[in-house]
């Protein structure tokens, strides 16, 4: 999407330069860095600190990291370690390992020469792959938006609330959540976005606030804990985030927070939907709520918050006593019972088993 | 309660100094403040800008506040503005009304020369009546988390989670939710808190924590997330909380959140309590949801996040791009079908217009 007139995606090859570049995520809002990831651990380190964060992108940065070590050094030994090092930065995100794995079974029976090309063009495709497939959930969710948009008051706007960065940071380009959005808006429907600032790392505050804002939507930043009460009140007309693992049931494990979002949606008939690309489905888990591991993260993350100091240099505040110990789970799970719909690449299904095997019926597993 | 070895009120009349103390809770966790309030503005601002917060706090803030202002002035004009002055501070906390009401009724008929006299016993009479009332909730809540005590194997705790402060900070001592939290204590049952952290102002970070550091009571703070992920694993046995003004029927407005968490709640079958003093019950309303005013606040409190530095000197981050605008609604309503009980002082009622009017019949309005 654009940054002011140029546009931008959240990683990319740069050919001039021979090397991957992405936005280091760390620094926005209040700063737009652009770096390099050269070496196996500059890859895994901008996964496991969160340069790049979001599903998607996680699988398509790993792809690339496959890949340029591919160039370094072709052998099983350099991939398998490789493919150990980038798997163990995140455990919760199905895409990460579906990445790992395409390559793996791509470059498997190739010849070692042909390696690093192979993982290369394999890559840049998963990127492209992930463009398009953002483009076709902003397709189909643009048709639940529009529904809405024809029950409104002309020039009243659909009013969205979102949780977290599911938006084009969070993929190669468009979004999964934000998508819908973008093309809403690209239709000339008039939106306006309640942003979750997403405790405790504010992607929402800091990612989604700085895309809206870049693109020009109106929108408001709002605490975690005030959904409900929007949505007690007729302020919000639909909820839609992403996702990091969908179960085969239609389960959803995304950021923390969102059960309680979908809980208070569903509290008040508002229709809470999920988008996703089907490559976040896993087939093997059926009860996300038993079956899925959430990450715990460090207590810091909950204990000092990151941001812009009144000198204008970044820091962080320490907003509890010192001998207070912060617990951090990083994801929760929406059981499908809560949720409307997904909203996938190929359309919208029910949050359910059937649901889901009727979209993706070779997917399916015993 | 304590902080270290010494006893402290949240506010009391220092008979050395004949001047009303408080601890200015702005500067908590980091520095322990104790401020005089001598003029009415003090006061006023001591409740507007939050040095003093919590429903009863206000309450006993406000008595106080009119009895300073008799001593100076006792004519009936100085008692209206004053009323007025106090009553346009905060909007929503009830007992803010009715320590002024109280205040009315007893000097409107009293001569000027006794006013400063009689409003200066009341406001002690506010005070200590407050301390007994909470100590009662706590009585009463002892029982609930005993029976769950009685369930756990021996040493293992009683997991509490809580929302914002309704400590002993947010009164004049005990508190009201963590009142049956210290008389378990006391009584030398192993307890546990989950302390969310109460976004925009982390009144639980900065307070809550604060109290259950100082009384050394084992916690974890946790964002305002994650309390529906560990009511789904098992982590939480019940969740006490406040309020600052309940229906005639039961309804519950407090911290912005609360009524996310008791979705949660019922959601995964978790007792959901709410302490509260029978002051805070609002009997001219039975709606809470459609009825109850919610204050909105600054932005600046949603985009901003206050706290200790690196340098440890306390400041402020902004967390979001310039361009974004902040909502803040400070309240929502949780409505009584998702509450287990009401702990009042006079016992714990269902939270239903039969619950309530059964316990206070005589208050009951037509």
């Amino acid at each position: 999407m654009k940054v002011g007139t140029k546009h931008y995606r959240s990683i990319w090859f740069n050919d001039d330069i021979q090397a991957v570049q992405i936005i280091d995520q760390r620094w926005l809002p209040h700063d737009l860095r652009i770096v390099e990831l050269i070496s196996l651990k500059d890859f895994a380190c901008a996964i496991a600190d969160m340069w790049v964060r979001g599903a998607p992108l996680i699988g398509a940065t790993a792809a690339f990291g496959i890949a340029e070590q591919m160039k370094r050094d072709p052998s099983d030994a350099s991939f398998n370690d490789a493919w150990e090092t980038l798997h163990e930065t995140r455990p919760t995100a199905i895409n990460l390992r579906w990445a790992l794995n395409e390559m793996r079974e791509l470059l498997k029976t190739a010849p070692q020469e042909k390696r690093a090309e192979i993982a290369h063009r394999r890559a840049l495709e998963i990127s492209d792959e992930d463009v398009e497939c953002n483009r076709q959930i902003g397709l189909h969710g643009l048709e639940i938006i529009k529904k809405i948009a024809a029950t409104k008051k002309p020039g009243e706007p659909v009013n969205i609330l979102t949780h977290c960065n599911a938006g084009w940071l969070a993929t190669v380009d468009w979004g999964t959540a934000t998508s819908p959005i973008y093309h809403a808006v690209e239709a000339g429907i008039a939106v306006h976005i309640w942003v979750d600032e997403t405790r405790p790392r504010n992607q929402g505050a800091q990612l989604t606030s700085w895309e809206m804002d870049s693109q020009g939507i109106p929108h408001h930043l709002i605490v975690d804990n005030a959904g409900g009460h929007l949505m007690q009140h007729g302020d919000v007309d639909i909820v839609i985030v992403g996702t990091d693992r969908t179960s085969a049931h239609g389960d959803v494990c995304n950021k923390i927070g969102t059960y309680l979002k979908a809980l208070a949606a569903k509290d008040n008939n508002i229709p809470f939907y999920v988008a996703l690309p089907s490559t976040t489905i896993d087939w093997t888990i059926k009860n996300g709520v038993l079956e899925i591991p959430i990450e715990e993260r460090h207590s810091d993350e909950v204990t000092k918050v990151w941001g812009k100091l009144e000198d204008g240099s970044l820091g962080r505040v320490q907003i509890s006593p010192d001998g207070t110990p912060g617990s951090n789970p990083a994801f929760d799970v929406t059981p499908s019972r809560l949720i409307t719909g997904l909203i996938t690449e190929c359309g919208i299904c029910e949050a359910s088993s059937e649901g889901v095997a009727g979209l993706f019926p070779e997917r399916v597993l015993d």
